[in-house]
């Protein structure tokens, strides 16, 4: 009992100190994120097809990590036939297989779906003791509107980290949820390394992933992974505040013939999960 | 009775018909359009805000119509309270007060909503005799995929065309299902002018609007509007196959405090109609 109030004051004093941090954020929010009118070629998450395609099974790769690491410099995403978890940080893009390893990767190969930008921090957001989800809620009170996107990047240590990576699939390819069932779990303890991802609005449910998306690679890139839990303990975390989508879809192949108008919620759930 | 089977027979005629260009069309289409490896900048729709922020009552303008002809010579929109209806086309910007007087638009107008992209047609489609539904209906018929946009374009004499506009807004202003209450409806008989507008997939539901949306400017730039209703006759249908999309948010005002996680399909219709 002691030990359950302990923890919801914990998180009250978090949320008190992510709050405190608002005033500064917002005066700066009008001079440090650039308006529609001008300059807006970094301010930009450039993504690659929809999550929803993904769901359903468009996994061939369309779009060269050549041509992707022209539109940002950090970002996530998958790779031809869902071989394993992007990660992308200041400028090189990594591969984290289903072996745990990341493998820098070859300007040619291609990816089905991914979210890049260039990652410009606008803010940065103190986060003493905090579990996954106690996480996600103060980040989200430091935002100063959620109806735009947010680059979010921790470059520290961390208590705790699970990831994942799915291998590579044949075709006919299976759905997303069913391909993620056989996906393989890391476990990092103390490890050094960087978070990277995206918090998107609720309105590109089904274009890209409502809330956070974050892959993680370990300080040396050598492991890594897709985030499934998280615990941090004074985390820095630089937020690029983003108020600009690009969105390029496939001009031919599974894409033209799939079936958008469902609603996959519940899929992308387990997925995630 | 006789009548009725005329109707239904003569919309199968012109569905075969539609069906006859398809070939041809997709085709044409792997080379017509780039893939997003290449050249994209004239291959996007470029879009201010989202429809459901519209919906919302977020009228401030936000980007000068300067800047939005940068980003395409085509297109359609609202502007700063509401006033009236976007219509641009060859690179000028119309707009179509409730007077039902089309004015072209200075430089330093702005818009709350608007999509344009540079109009470079890919396909042409010829229909002949159809009410707005029947339209609709074949044209869809034509489409490689219901996945990704198109920009509309035609220039002919329609048999009859009906239009609106809507007078600028007051603060505090209201939604938008009730400022369209107050709408001008114009009619057009055997008139000659350009159908500017596009079609968009089901999956951006709350960003855009899903299927049609088509404004209309006379041959002589001077009368036009929202299309309320339509028939067309010969009609050679211009569409641009638009892969991309670039959606610039607001990065102020009224857009970061709005909740934009509800459904309003319901007053989207509305308003379309």
């Amino acid at each position: 009992m002691k030990k359950c109030r302990y923890a919801v004051l914990s998180t009250t004093i978090l949320v008190l100190a992510a709050l405190a941090v608002l005033p500064a954020a917002n005066a700066s929010e009008s001079e440090s994120y650039s308006d529609p009118t001008t300059n807006q070629d970094r301010e930009v998450l450039f993504q690659v097809s929809t999550i929803n395609a993904l769901l359903l099974s468009v996994y061939d790769g369309i779009l060269p990590v050549a041509d992707l690491k022209e539109r940002g410099d950090f970002g996530i995403g998958t790779f031809d036939r869902l071989e394993g978890e992007m990660v992308v940080v200041d400028g090189e893009c990594y591969q984290v297989k289903v072996d745990g390893v990341a493998y820098v990767v070859p300007n040619n190969a291609t990816t089905p779906f991914a979210t890049v930008t260039f990652f410009d921090p606008d803010e940065t957001v103190l986060i003493e003791t905090a579990n996954f989800s106690e996480f996600k809620e103060i980040l989200e009170t430091s935002f100063p509107s959620e109806n735009i996107f947010y680059a979010i990047r921790i470059d520290g240590t961390f208590p705790y980290v699970k990831t994942r990576s799915v291998p590579a699939q044949e075709k006919p390819y299976p759905l997303l949820v069913d391909a993620v069932a056989n996906q393989t779990v890391f476990k990092f303890e103390n490890a050094s390394g960087t978070v990277v991802g995206f918090w998107s609005p609720e309105f590109v449910d089904g274009i890209n992933v409502p809330g956070y998306h974050l892959h993680f690679i370990t300080d040396d890139r050598k492991a890594g992974g897709h985030i499934l839990d998280l615990r941090v303990e004074g985390a820095e975390v630089e937020l690029d505040l983003t108020p600009n989508i690009f969105m390029a879809l496939p001009t031919a192949g599974d894409f033209f013939n799939i079936d958008l108008t469902g609603d996959l919620t519940a899929d992308l759930e387990k997925v995630e999960k």
